[in-house]
């Protein structure tokens, strides 16, 4: 590694951080990865981990393994507590520091309880394997424990599942608990009806899937209603405890609520001392250097990027990947000496979303699916966009095998309290 | 469930009490079969879900839908804290108590430090799906700090790692760990070598795999030799901690020590209050019921159980399957009203070994084998025994994957302190 080199520093290992390392291959620089996780993890379909459908092993890839090739990359596994910008350098937890000549933060999201952290503990969100696993073994408890508990109130509280927030994401967990419940589960209980379990998908809005159009959202509705599950409309959470949840004034016993209501951005901007929007995002610039720092770059969820029209960009993978694309561009015609700015332009690839294993709805704007065939393009799409040959056919074999035996792959208790 | 039929109350779901369970299929008995995990795990892989080889869902399978079509079967998560033996009952985690008839205790073992249990949080063994993750996670941290720090001593600390007990799973994480270090781990990294680590196998006899015959035991300490990992027989590790381990007088620093050396049984003699081995294991009579007590049965690791010849059976699977299959019969005699105790006879199988990838050895008595065949042997006789299509065709493809790509499947660091 000369010193002579430009160092970049990337933070975060993400589909933003990978991309842009990637794009940056051939390009005469000494790249740093850092990251306070050893994998990249397939976001797309944590959801499946989280409920039986894949193991934590189909969806996530050493990041160390997938740059091993690029021999100017060096891998970290670290956490990062703060960029000093004046000396240009980034500040790890063990008190050490790394100068860089320009710094990629795309450090990504958690996710955000609107200041009600202390609900945290009772409504899981869904970011990282072990959040999929913690959610993976309160569904499974759940179940488990009503087997045992012979008090029926308990029972119907121990049966019932709450779940906030109508974006993809809960309307997929709502979707394939159901299925769980009611498709899985029986036949292998003897004292409880698995299928008597009630899923209750609240949402704020007045619509599920507020990022797709109307009528895919009406659709996606109808079919969570077949499936068995409940949706709350333009209802809001106003209480959340080890009891249940409180919708408006009403009280709604339960043991098990999943959170998929909101996104915080990790505290980048918080390290540099700059303008943030109220999910803690970084509002950069149309070339996404951060204002003020013409040698820092923030993408992904770490950044608010305004598109010409003034919306902002979404918050997912194909957006995270594009804007390191740009950066890696940008960085590389700054080599050649070119310091213009060079506005990102966002191009809206489209939303999909999966309702349980037999509907989905896919936006692509002019063009929209919609039931068993969007499922099965949707199906496509993610084995296409999953990393290496191995996960792929392995996912496809794990889904054909769902799909054929309607049994599941990862049913596993593992980590946390056993039983009571 | 009618009360009036014979009611019998397993407590564990390994290899014992699921055969037991499975052999009882026919008789006309309501059966609880009552386990603190909700997965049956197949332990003689478990090695290589800590190396790296397999994901956690692979090989382990949720009891109550291996039991889904046995109607008279009723599968409990919960843990056992007691036994009633005068009112023959067991007593729950929550105070709450079930009746048996007959009650087979399959309990099974954990690891023991010899009366240094302080050892264990330095040490970890290998026995659950948590031991296995905590195990993986453990030794990819090593590779992943030494590539942080710079202080020669420490690196060196990091990337020595240290098994005791030269059994089966001690040759076998040796081996597994020894290959990650030199065959799939070297090109990832960019400021330390994996293949510099050193792997130290400590066993306080005179030769690895006292259980074969001394030729196969020989065999194997040549092979792991050829592996690079350093042999030591008739070493005592006298003292354990965060900064490595003593044997005898001599310290070797170490920050990942893994501990295969000694099993203890399950309180199960504890809660009779009967006479066990300084193992914990209690001892049964030849017809594996505890003595003094008719209706109560004990087999797997929880019992010790002498053959004719004075010898005790072996604390492996097959011989918890033939105990859990003898045991069925008896209590079907029973039930017919036939009474007179019925010896177990424990045929020996044969044991089994892996050395890495490319060795194994296998010893049936009269017959034996080393090296490649062997290995193959052995594969074969695994996937054979893995339970369901599913997981025989998974754990085949991933192995095809690693012996054909030599890259691993499930290199997580998951769950506990991420980087320091």
């Amino acid at each position: 590694m000369s010193g002579e080199q430009h160092h970049v520093v990337v933070v975060g290992g993400g589909f933003g951080g990978l991309e842009f390392t990637r794009a940056m291959a051939d390009a005469p620089v000494r790249i740093t990865l850092i990251d306070q996780r050893n994998h990249h993890l397939f976001q797309p379909l944590l959801y499946q981990v989280a409920t039986t459908s894949l193991g934590t092993s189909e969806i996530a890839w050493p990041i160390r393994h997938l740059l091993r090739r690029e021999q100017e990359v060096t891998t970290l596994l670290a956490t990062v507590t703060g960029v000093d910008a004046k000396l240009k350098c980034i500040v790890l937890d063990d008190g050490t520091s790394i100068a860089y000549d320009t710094l990629v933060l795309a450090t990504g999201a958690r996710h955000s309880y609107f200041g009600h952290d202390e609900w945290e503990e009772f409504a899981p969100g869904l970011k990282t394997l072990e959040d999929a696993t913690t959610i993976r073994r309160r569904i499974l408890l759940a179940f488990e424990n009503a087997e045992r508990d012979l008090d029926e109130d308990e029972r119907q509280a121990l049966l019932t599942f709450v779940i906030v927030g109508g974006g993809p994401t809960g309307v997929e967990l709502a979707g394939t608990i159901a299925e769980l419940a009611k498709e899985i589960l029986p036949g292998e209980f003897r004292l409880i009806d698995p299928a008597q379990a009630r899923v209750v998908l609240i949402e704020g809005g007045d619509r599920v899937l507020p990022a797709f159009r109307p009528e895919l959202s009406e659709y996606a509705k109808s079919a969570l209603e077949r499936l068995g599950v409940t949706v709350k409309l333009g209802h809001q959470v106003t209480a959340c405890d080890a009891e249940g949840v409180k919708i408006g004034e009403t009280r709604l016993p339960s043991r098990t609520i999943l959170w998929a209501a909101g996104v915080a951005a990790s505290p980048a901007a918080e390290w540099l001392g700059v303008a943030a929007d109220k999910a803690g995002r970084v509002i950069v610039g149309d070339d996404l250097t951060v204002p003020g720092h013409p040698d820092i770059f923030a993408i992904g969820d770490t950044a608010l990027v305004k598109r010409p029209d003034g919306r902002t960009v979404p918050g997912i993978a194909p957006a995270a990947k594009q804007e390191g694309r740009h950066v890696a561009e940008t960085i590389k015609a700054r080599l050649g000496g070119e310091w213009s700015p060079r506005p990102f332009l966002y191009k809206h690839e489209g939303d999909l979303a999966t309702i349980g294993k037999r509907a989905a709805v896919i936006d692509f704007g002019d063009l929209s699916f919609r039931g068993r065939i969007a499922w099965w393009l949707w199906g496509f799409v993610h084995i296409f966009f999953l990393i290496g040959l191995r996960n792929r056919i392995f996912v496809a074999l794990s889904w054909l095998w769902t799909y054929t035996t309607g049994s599941r792959s990862a049913r596993l208790i593992t980590q946390g309290p056993q039983p009571r």
